[in-house]
């Protein structure tokens, strides 16, 4: 089976001995890593976090893979805040089962290829209330999709303006095959907004190992607090080993080579990608071509549901659109493509396989 | 501070090395370990407590310690089986208050030095409807009780004439000092009810190291399939290198010298204690004589919490029993000293200055 379906690595990101040998170093290094700790993270990758974004260890939190930490959020914001959740559509469905679960109503806002729609964001804003805007702002899952930088100011005015709480996820961020970065929600809110609205999520997942499931999370001073109690009384503190590994990452200058490598692994399948839908479905169908991230997303001239079984049988697996729209509504003859897992061969004839489908 | 609060192995019972060439070993030997994987835990970990417990492995699942996949069966049950949830009085703080923050309705059943007395459960059972017990029948927290092997027969066989669903917390069990071991509930459960009453519950936080957060549940088949998706939704799979590291303990044979050793360490720990209370309490207070585990509980001739306000400005910590009642309601008078995390000297020097303030 060939899997357009996996938004994870493929096995040859995975520093293996390296990073075996930094769990080795981090255990013998610090033996606190062994005992039970802060409900907000192992200390280190705190600090090392916090000093990255310029923030106190104290705002900082750091779970086992962002899901959970997205989790804590959302059930402290509903609870805090009740109010309708704004998301975008398409976006990530493991996010939108845990708002089906915690029976949240789901608004839905419309994106375009530069991201979503700041006027429809202001028009739910003035319609009732909310309880937060969650948004994946650089190369989206799925759409691949980036927020323009214009648009971003105008969603942290927004934010400001309305005092409405945002969860800006970015896992993909530094996952960038070409072109400049744009100031993430955070930044600009720490600029102009005092910092107060925006909680900044990523992980480690994309750019070192998605199995050590290491997430953070920086948040304002208040829900920091919230949050890590959360995490006390959900697992009194999280795996140290996993962040302790990734801190003796950091520490001994390894982040910041492996990520480059990373990059150079998967623009190759980016590459592929692109090439081979460029080639086999040109004029047929349309898709996202991200600088960046795990994913594009196609928009085909058929049910993409429909399409999903005949591939399966045919040996190729993708997500169809319909699964990240909140309640199903809409995205059926979208899908989602993840060129991370595959070998830049096997992406080539996949493509192809699912040309001769259509 | 000397701490009879932590309820923590000591540092020196922590392998260091030992676990730090584990941890490399296990990356090395399976980088599967830094994939997505299975929500219900690393697979080979699975299957070797599965075979521990006579079960397929399917019915084992692996979290981020105990007290998380306490949360998914406490949330599951309460779902499907709306009711009172039965405990222990004194019983473990950290479940009471998931149940508080779930709003469960807690009902406390009394024990004694047998643990859990089973015609107050029958009582209890006979009075309405019930979602679940969830019970620590050995070396309990707070209290050092195991209930009798009378008892035990009585207990699962109330399980089986009113259908309830049992959760057999069971951290301490292999911590065993002298003295044999009792069946455990759900062995009693699987000899004569089938083994679908009694989850049991058990943890690598007392036996290797608590810092690697990894707990185990053995489930009824339909429970476990509920707990792995809850696990699936809420963190997509758990950190697989503490699980794996543990895994590579017991695949060379180091998990039971490693165990041997820390009952060692422990039961000297345990013998200062009886020692100093025999010596500096005898006639003043009364306290439980554990064959295992980490705690003594204290019967003390004055309210526990002014003595701790005391206690601390005289460098020692406890805590006091109210906090192991639903609600606060008893055990004003009570104490759980652990000495578990203390050196000998230190736990005499602790004991000697609580002794001075009474």
């Amino acid at each position: 089976m060939i899997s357009f379906a996996r938004g994870a690595p493929a096995m040859e990101c995975l520093a293996v001995d390296l990073l075996a040998d930094c769990a080795r170093v981090a255990v013998e290094r610090d033996p606190a890593v062994l005992a039970y700790g802060a409900g907000g993270g192992y200390g280190p990758l705190r600090e090392a976090l916090a000093e990255r974004h310029g923030v106190e260890p104290a705002r900082v939190i750091v779970t086992s893979g962002g899901l959970q930490g997205i989790a804590f959020y959302f059930e402290e914001l509903l609870a805090r805040r009740p109010g309708r959740v704004l998301v975008e559509a398409p976006t990530y469905d493991r996010p939108l089962r845990l708002l089906a679960r915690l029976g949240a109503e789901v608004v839905a806002l419309p994106m375009d290829g530069e991201g979503l729609d700041p006027d429809a964001l202001e028009r739910e804003l003035a319609a009732g209330s909310t309880s937060f805007l969650y948004t994946i702002p650089t190369f989206q899952n799925p759409s691949g999709r980036t927020l323009s930088t214009e648009r971003r100011g105008h969603v942290v005015e927004l934010a400001a303006q309305y005092e409405l709480p945002v969860l800006e996820d970015d896992p993909y961020g530094l996952v960038r095959y070409e072109g400049d970065a744009p100031p993430s929600l955070r930044e600009l809110d720490t600029a102009f907004g005092g910092g107060e609205r925006v909680t900044y999520a990523s992980s480690f997942s994309k750019t070192v190992a998605p199995g050590l499931r290491v997430g953070w999370f920086v948040l304002p001073v208040d829900l920091a607090g919230a949050l890590e109690e959360r995490a006390v009384s959900t697992y009194i503190s999280p795996p140290f080993l996993p962040q302790a590994t990734i801190h003796e990452l950091i520490a001994r200058g390894g982040f910041e080579p492996n990520l480059e490598r990373i990059r150079g692994l998967l623009r190759e399948r980016r590459d592929a990608m692109l090439a081979a839908l460029d080639r086999e479905l040109d004029g047929r169908a349309s898709w996202s071509r991200p600088e960046g991230g795990y994913f594009v997303w196609a928009e085909l001239p058929v049910d993409s549901s429909l399409l999903l079984d005949r591939a399966v049988e045919a040996g190729v697996i993708f997500v169809g659109g319909a699964d990240f729209f909140p309640g199903g509504a809409g995205g059926e003859r979208s899908a989602r493509l993840a060129f991370s897992y595959e070998s830049p061969p096997s992406i080539d004839a996949g493509v192809s396989s699912l040309a001769s489908l259509l």
